[in-house]
């Protein structure tokens, strides 16, 4: 039962060590078969290097385990709730990849601040608002999911794939699992040179919208022209 | 005499550089045997490549070497005080880890600024106060154990597992050698990324009690749902 | 055609993930044969690990691609502009090196401020003006190399090998295509000490003129006296 | 001739690349032998993949070739000044390595600020003054050995092994090659941890004078007890 996404999903989670994204179990990815609408996603708290595919878990969009022998993993209702919200989600990843969480942890959106954000982010990382004490103290993955969901009322998540999450730590997607991660490779990266950017000049402003028009619409979009296709 | 032990000490020495947390010899690990009231620790200033389980040294908790042809870490006397002051320590380690060790030249505890510090400490990371003249040219390394202790006088070890000396470098402990290891890892990691959250905000406060309890408690006492368990 | 190009394009392009001056494909090197006047070059977006050197692309200095089945960098008209401006120039490569595009993010030149950047650098590591509208909704990427060329216009670029271009990233040349990667390596060094000297002494100011010379002069031009010629 | 240490100082070169501590050819190490009066370098520009032992170079103590076919390292006369002036030295090392590099190059000694430090170094690794314009132009490498002799008039070099040279970068030594790379390794990792002590406490001052004492007497002279001796 859905071989091949689980296989995608295996090795999505995987790359998170090999792009050093994580230390220890700091993270999941998830995948989603549109058609069956079910859901294949890590087991809590297994160390990568013993994660085989048939430790995946599967579940439906309600949260319900299809198959597995395994808890899912913790965070699991916050990948349910996206991919619920978001139709376009194929992949979901969450790490607390340590630049990215800075950020998350001071609180701050990352602004586009060249052509490296550009070239994947139509505008900010943004950071969600804090989470108030009932939706921590209730369904808090859940309610991380709404936070989440909130901060994209006037975005689209296919051209911004990734969130920080306040005093937390990123959530990114994409297209599938392997997407998701490698947009996760970007937010760090992003964060990592925004961080640096900051130092040497504290008053920098966001980058011209010209500037962040083009360099995306290079690789996205009917008029892309980066790449081979 | 106390193999399995002395397996696990060795193991928990080698991962230290393994994960990059000591340069040439300057950390050691310890792990104790509860029933027997002995401790199994590194030799002082053995190289990591050349240790073997044999050369470790095995005290009673007055500090009298048992077995062993080699003496023992220089650190010993703090970790036997560690040992016999809290009752649920199962293993110890000291590290000149880089992050944590500004941290503790710096005089400034780490305080709780996110979900990945709050999955491991219940509070800020302390740092403790200045040692005396007289702790100082008396014994110690006996004496870092005592002002450790003072440090906890109002906390539970279990529950903080680490703790920065003063101008010093951490000292982490944990259920037995393996663990103490982990949370050395993770000390490491929130002193990286607490670090860089005050770059980019410098007014930062601890995070919300709330969501400390939260991410604590799901990894924590009977009502964790973290894992497989 | 050109296979001793081609191999040397090729290693150069290996070289930058070794060097880890490159995520993904964030990166490409070129080289040119003046004889002949054509310029080899990586293609667009794909990965270094599955680059051969028949996927390398071979064009004239007008543009033409003149062999190879696939798409040429989308930065080519930037390798071609500073081919045709700069007859000095061998081999060229572009980067989003983190350390080299947080100064250009930031829009700030990188000052001499020691003897490792006067070794190879005789000067500041210039940053190049932000372009108009018209030059970035233009021929964007002849545009980047026209606005270099204009940074370059009092500077002798074999004797600044590589520039910030103002909002995205370095470009970096040399003799050849491993000199010019050489460049690339020593600017993404001589920006992190920079950055580091900075915050270390926020008002340091560019080295003395006579160091600079001694340095430069020792390892380029008639009286050097560095290395075994 | 000497083969015992040239193979010590070929192996100590080799150690430089594995530390992380020169990029290219960016380093030198030498040694010698006291009772012979020679030393023995490693030849200038050649990267250390390609070393051999047959490739180092002997000199006397007055700078004459006396064995080797290549042009031994630039900074010969720099080394050959310090082993005249300091009769303890065995080995002396020369990096860009970029933490210490970048306080060379902001002009600032690094305090001892904690015990890292101070198991090493008996204070401060002092960085020189600035070179006159005619010591720059005369006999450049001799006249920085000249201004490191000169930070040293009141230091004992055995106790202080290293220095940063203004505007450039690290000279260390030891009692051997080995042990000059050793102390080299302990000025980039104080270096890097003293730049992020500042930045968590701009106001920090050097450690207590105790501390030091007890930290460095530990580990040397007639009364340390660290290691096995």
């Amino acid at each position: 039962m859905l071989e091949v996404l689980k296989q995608a999903v295996l090795e999505a989670n995987l790359d998170l060590p090999k792009h050093r994204l994580v230390t220890f179990t700091w993270g999941n990815v998830s995948g989603i078969d549109r058609e069956q609408g079910l859901v294949v996603i890590k087991p809590s708290g297994v160390p990568y290097e013993a994660l085989r595919a048939e430790d995946l878990v599967v579940l439906n969009l309600a949260g319900d385990v299809v198959e597995g022998r395994l808890k899912p993993s913790s965070d699991t209702p916050t990948h349910l709730a996206l991919y619920r919200a978001f139709p376009t989600l194929g992949g979901i990843v969450h790490t607390h990849s340590p630049w990215a969480t800075s950020w998350a942890q001071a609180g701050r959106s990352i602004p586009a601040l060249g052509t490296t954000h550009a070239d994947y982010f139509y505008g900010e990382v943004p950071c969600t608002r804090a989470m108030t004490e009932a939706e921590i103290q209730g369904a808090y993955e859940l309610e991380t999911g709404n936070v989440i969901i909130e901060t994209f009322q006037d975005r689209d998540p296919a051209m911004v794939p990734g969130v920080l999450v306040y005093c937390h730590a990123p959530f990114c997607w994409g297209t599938d699992p392997h997407n998701a991660v490698h947009n996760a490779v970007v937010v760090e990266e992003v964060a990592k040179i925004a961080y640096r950017t900051f130092a040497l000049n504290p008053d920098i402003q966001p980058m011209d919208q010209t500037l962040l028009d083009r360099h995306f619409l290079r690789k996205h979009g009917a008029n892309a022209y980066y790449g081979q296709k």
